[in-house]
């Protein structure tokens, strides 16, 4: 644990790890040549100090990795909260570092393309035509706008990702999926509550977020085949599709020509390693894509361009590939070991994380995660339609830190519980 | 000129000038060995083909040149179609290079901070509280999210920037510039169309695009007093007011504390020469920021958020306002050498471009600009509000570049008007 030294606002400085910028007069890390003085380790009751500000100012997401060091410098050392797969970020890393200097000043200088440019680009790469493609500033900018275009209720399985709630324009209908059942999604329950309610909108995320459910793609067809003509639209987000199989990824996509009221949403941060680019889609019919394009204007950024462009390069492809089979496999391989520790139940999961239920608060645990081993979770106990305050969420990161995952959570585990759940309750 | 010869869709390979990946498969751009084969120089009338489809597919906005780059390779040399100051990209290239490689690789593989995190890390250099300020992706994001709240008559004066129009939510009530006057915006006129059509929103350009006409701060001041409690906003864009003065840029962002009904909105792109980072933001009373605010999720990406650090570097800015005085300098002298050209007018300008109308129709002009010099300049024949087909829109560039822009024009209007404007009526 290093001192909190440096007042730097910069990026650089806020990231987690050792790298400090050593350039703005503000930045206030050691150079690399002097070692930092050693200091006594941060208490707990700080750091869950800290984390209880942060996340008060976070609204439904965790605070970034920047926002947490930024406050505490140096503690994080292993994100396992944000949800990205790390092999693909190396290979994205390697082609953005070996951009030629001239190419990079005018990705930076000039205007990007317009969205209906960088469709035309990305549907080869998608699998799509181009009319039914819309290009966006991360999934969660086409989320939004879909929402924002559907005033009428919208059924949502709980516990989900909270975007989608908290974008919805009109009453949210919540189907809660239930603990004891894993969260399994019962589609003949959802639809009956179709009938019932009459939504605009139904969501599907396939795999879920926080849990990781998967629903069978023959299952899921037939349910949005039935929906045709009794819903507005069912968006269907695959965000954590490439993590379901280390075989071909499944997708609706294809579907939407014949569907017109079917919407596949894709987010590429957490598949392809890449969340501070930006860069989602949305498949959807030719009109609604229409509709959606004309709300943004030069929505992308140069990175984020230059991203879709790689997705059409075959050695790009197979190397992604490559990292892609590779996180699957460590990914099952932590889920395992995750699942042999005391006091830990574990849900099953198609994503790339696995939502934890614990013998004790997650709070608890996840302020000894990250102050004695500086191992960053998702404390869950703020979301909608988890009862109780003892779930945690986990995510996979390379086979070491997943490692050190397991081991910094069975020393924590090991320890008696300081609030054991019926004194907690 | 060189022949068409790299196929690659990717953005290195489709911007303009000599650079590209030698990477992809696709490129097949000859390597700096090999010289390219000698070409016949293309026909105006391929390249006036070629930019008709370009900008048929583009709107009311410019194809980037990025696309013309795809369509033409090698044509454009000089881009004075976009707005923005070169001296400034190369002050943050500079930054961009710095980065150390792993805190780069944590920018492209974190989610970065949420935007009210980013406005309380920018407001300081912005000089307002950061409840006041929406930090956006591009000044477009927050043009829409302002415009789509106010579904009543928009009052806009004519000519302007396109995407105020194409994002109103309800009528747009035109108040048309007179080209006799200069484009002169009386705001004694524009008082009485608010009596008149009693507008939800009024929108100020200061300097307007595409003119470049400047309102006296002091009279636009009194003029934003006399409209509060007569319309819900007034937006006061000061997209272009870095390059108005080389003195301190004006803006009326500290009235909005007393003044609630003002929006002022800036974009960083032309005057920091990021447009590729997609950053700009909006100064409006802390309720309205609150709702805009709420309508997007990790809008900014990782090097927008880095560009807004930069912006508290004092060693930054002080490069910055050398960059900012330099390229105002040549900024007017370029326009002094407009104005001798034969056959050409200059509209009094302070941006950094100027509208020109010429004998002859400009889209004419604009083809043997980029045929013969490889300048991109705007034709502005489709612009609302400018009548005719005889307006031109040239930005200014380093002063080696302005150099070439004038004696490249100078070349073009020398010659016999093909299409005199009298047959051209």
């Amino acid at each position: 644990m290093s001192r909190p030294f440096c007042h730097c606002g910069c990026k650089m400085c806020r990231a987690p790890g050792g790298g400090h910028c050593h350039a703005h007069p503000s930045c206030g890390a050691p150079t690399r040549a002097a070692a930092p003085d050693p200091l006594p380790p941060l208490d707990e009751r700080s750091v869950a100090e800290a984390l209880r500000l942060l996340k008060a100012g976070s609204g439904s997401h965790s605070p970034s990795v920047a926002e947490v060091e930024r406050a505490i410098p140096g503690l994080v050392k292993i994100d396992a909260c944000f949800l990205s797969n790390p092999y693909a970020t190396d290979e994205a890393m390697r082609r953005l570092r070996a951009i030629a200097p001239r190419a990079l000043e005018r990705m930076v200088s000039h205007y990007p393309s317009q969205g209906g440019a960088i469709a035309s680009m990305l549907a080869p790469a998608v699998g799509v035509p181009s009319d039914q493609l819309v290009v966006a500033n991360g999934a969660c900018e086409v989320i939004q706008a879909l929402l924002a275009r559907a005033p009428g209720p919208l059924l949502l399985s709980l516990p989900t990702f909270s975007a989608y709630y908290e974008f919805a324009a009109g009453p949210v209908v919540p189907h809660q999926l239930d603990p004891e059942q894993d969260f399994r999604l019962d589609l003949d329950e959802l639809e009956a509550m179709v009938d019932r309610y009459e939504p605009d909108t139904v969501v599907i995320i396939n795999p879920n977020n926080p849990n990781g459910g998967l629903v069978p793609e023959a299952s899921l067809v037939s349910f949005v085949e039935r929906m045709q003509g009794r819903v507005k639209q069912i968006i269907v987000d695959e965000s954590f599709s490439h993590f379901a199989t280390d075989g071909t990824p499944p997708t609706l996509a294809p579907l939407v020509v014949d569907l017109p009221h079917l919407v596949v949403v894709n987010s590429l941060s957490k598949s392809h390693g890449i969340a501070g680019l930006r860069l989602g889609y949305a498949v959807m019919s030719p009109l609604r894509a229409r509709q959606i394009r004309g709300s943004s204007l030069w929505n992308l950024n140069a990175f984020a361009e230059w991203f879709c462009s790689l997705l059409s390069d075959p050695g790009y492809l197979r190397s992604y590939e490559g990292a892609r089979r590779r996180y699957v496999r460590e990914t099952r391989r932590l889920f395992g070991a995750l699942g042999d520790l005391p006091g830990v139940r574990v849900f099953p999961s198609a994503a790339n994380f696995a939502l934890l239920e614990l013998d004790r608060p997650a709070s608890e645990v996840a302020t000894s995660l990250l102050t004695r081993h500086g191992v960053y979770v998702r404390d869950c106990s703020d979301k909608w339609g988890l009862d109780g305050d003892r779930f945690l969420r986990v995510a996979a990161r390379s086979a070491s830190e997943n490692r050190r995952i397991v081991a910094a959570l069975s020393d924590v585990m090991a320890a008696p519980a300081r609030q054991p759940l019926a004194a907690a309750a």
